[in-house]
């Protein structure tokens, strides 16, 4: 819960490494937005709700080069720093989200733009620890006491502004007394499960058991889980989820053994303007993260690889969405309209 | 189809360490059964056909240690050796056939018992090479030309006596010319798929994408495969299969999209005195070897790890076992026991 990865200081945004950890915590200092493009992209800082913040505070470095010497091109390079940013990663679209939230204040035209979209970042990592708050009590609600559940990917405070989305769940559930065990998917090929979903899980004494992908039908015929909890990067008008690459035959598996499968993510990752799954660009990834473990080969010389970082989970197999502004159950485009209506309206 | 991993030498068993594959091919020679024993349960050899050859070959080495200093505790003696041969590992049945073969040649009582069991030894392996050339061209018969497999884990010459279950059968259907792609699962924590399987593909030019399991259902929804090809390590008389881990999700995918779902193993995978998947002991292995890679901790400090080495894919999933004596479409215990009557009549 104390965990942070992402830290505005006048120096710039410091961003915690995360692909070095468990093993180092090693900070790095960014001072220009095509740093915070290339750390997007390089996974020094990954989840859905944490690149939204990084990119928003991205624009602030923008804008202090651009406008700080405030030539004549400063918007114009300004504008194109914010595109480059929204290129870093194609698939969450809270980066999208935040960008363009950070333009509307741009387009305010106010006397102090710098400080004007300052405010405005923290405002929007203020806002996500809020509403993974939220969602943890919410989300804990529709777990009984003495479950078990399962997780893939990390959800936690470091794929957030803080405590975390379907961790932030399990976080909640866990401190009112009702889960009995954690189960986390490592989640190759960059093992968020293991090296991060375990650390955060460790540091504040919850029990988590690592499995192997390919485990997770078995855990659920076993009768060990009673839910599966996930996040999301994007979430279609019709309810339809882009998520880690693992998610889509969790939620299959679930179904098959009658499991609740639950996705928590906060509004932000509510997309209406992709009407479904299939309208979802799927990043592809380098074959070299599963040919590689680090930088020792393991695959035989001369094998490719195939390596979707995400997948697509039909509305149809997810039982809620938990959001900031209310739990949807069994959802479909009307129930999320009406969910994006009454949080526009608040 | 050149490759492979055991052979019998007037000095002893010889067996390629499969653990450093594909980095290096180191032999090992071993001399003595317990050095056997622990090759297999240390999975210097591993699949369940070669398990069985191993274990056979053991037995040879064991009754020249024990029949040749021809003290009276002699066959006591190689009676203890088997049984801890038959303790290495317990899921794979072909280990436990293998031991009973060669325990029936013993209770013959010939007159040169240690070159009657070499000969039996010799004849298993042999017998195994034949019936997986018989599964392959049985097996391809049911791909159609063009189509893309999936296959797990590795079922290739390395996991039999030579040329393989599964992977002989894709290597059958290549072939004939009737593949486009296969994929492979790179099956954590061992990744045999990356290191065995992708490298016995390449060998012969058979191309081979890799994906990380969570992955393939994923794929299936894209529609870039048409089977889904597996060994077995037990397949029980109502046609429940035993096999690597994460083989039963890919049964539950391949059943949601409507892929066939094809298990080949030779009939010594059968075993007529297990009922059902539910009593097939499934072998729990360290959590270390999920919670480090090689010698390198992966997983946070303190993390637990669930690590079943096996799971059980119900008969219903299965649209065919492939056997070397016929194949069996949509098995239950009627066809299972026709089948291995007929064996049995052979």
């Amino acid at each position: 819960m104390n965990v942070s990865a992402i830290e505005w200081s006048d120096k710039g945004l410091r961003l915690l490494d995360q692909r070095r950890l468990p093993v180092e915590e090693t900070w790095l200092t960014l001072e220009h937005s095509d740093q915070v493009a290339n750390a997007i992209r390089d996974m020094v800082v990954r989840g859905a709700p944490a690149i939204g913040i990084t990119a928003a505070y991205g624009v602030v470095l923008a804008a202090r080069d651009a406008l700080g010497a405030s030539g004549a091109g400063g918007i114009e390079a300004l504008r194109d720093a914010m595109q480059r940013l929204g290129e870093s990663r194609p698939t969450a679209v809270n980066l999208r989200w935040a960008l363009q939230r950070m333009g509307a204040i741009l387009d305010a035209n106010t006397s102090d733009p710098i400080a004007a979209l300052l405010q405005e970042a923290r405002t929007i990592h203020d806002n996500d620890i809020k509403a993974n708050k939220c969602m943890g009590t919410l989300g804990a609600e529709l777990i009984e006491s003495g479950q078990s559940v399962l997780t893939h990917c990390n959800t936690g405070a470091l794929a957030t502004g803080g405590y975390g989305t379907a961790l932030g769940v399990i976080r909640s559930a866990w401190a009112c007394g009702k889960l009995a065990q954690v189960y986390a998917g490592e989640t190759r090929p960059w093992l968020q499960g293991a090296r991060l979903t375990a650390w955060e899980l460790v540091k504040e004494s919850i029990p988590v058991k690592l499995i192997v992908e390919g485990a997770a039908a078995h855990l659920m015929r076993c009768g060990h889980v009673h839910w599966v909890i996930v996040g999301a990067d994007r979430i279609a008008a019709n309810g339809d989820v882009a998520n880690k690459i693992g998610t889509y035959q969790l939620a299959l598996a679930a179904r098959a053994h009658d499991i609740g499968f639950m996705v928590v993510a906060p509004c932000s990752t509510i997309d209406m303007n992709t009407p479904d799954g299939e309208s979802i660009p799927i990043e592809q990834r380098e074959p070299a993260e599963i040919l590689q473990l680090g930088a020792t080969t393991v695959a035989a010389h001369g094998a490719d690889a195939w390596n979707p970082a995400f997948d697509i989970t039909p509305a149809a197999f997810v039982d809620a969405i938990v959001t900031e502004n209310g739990v949807v159950k069994g959802p479909d485009s009307a129930k999320i309209a009406a969910l994006m209506r009454s949080t526009d309206n608040r």
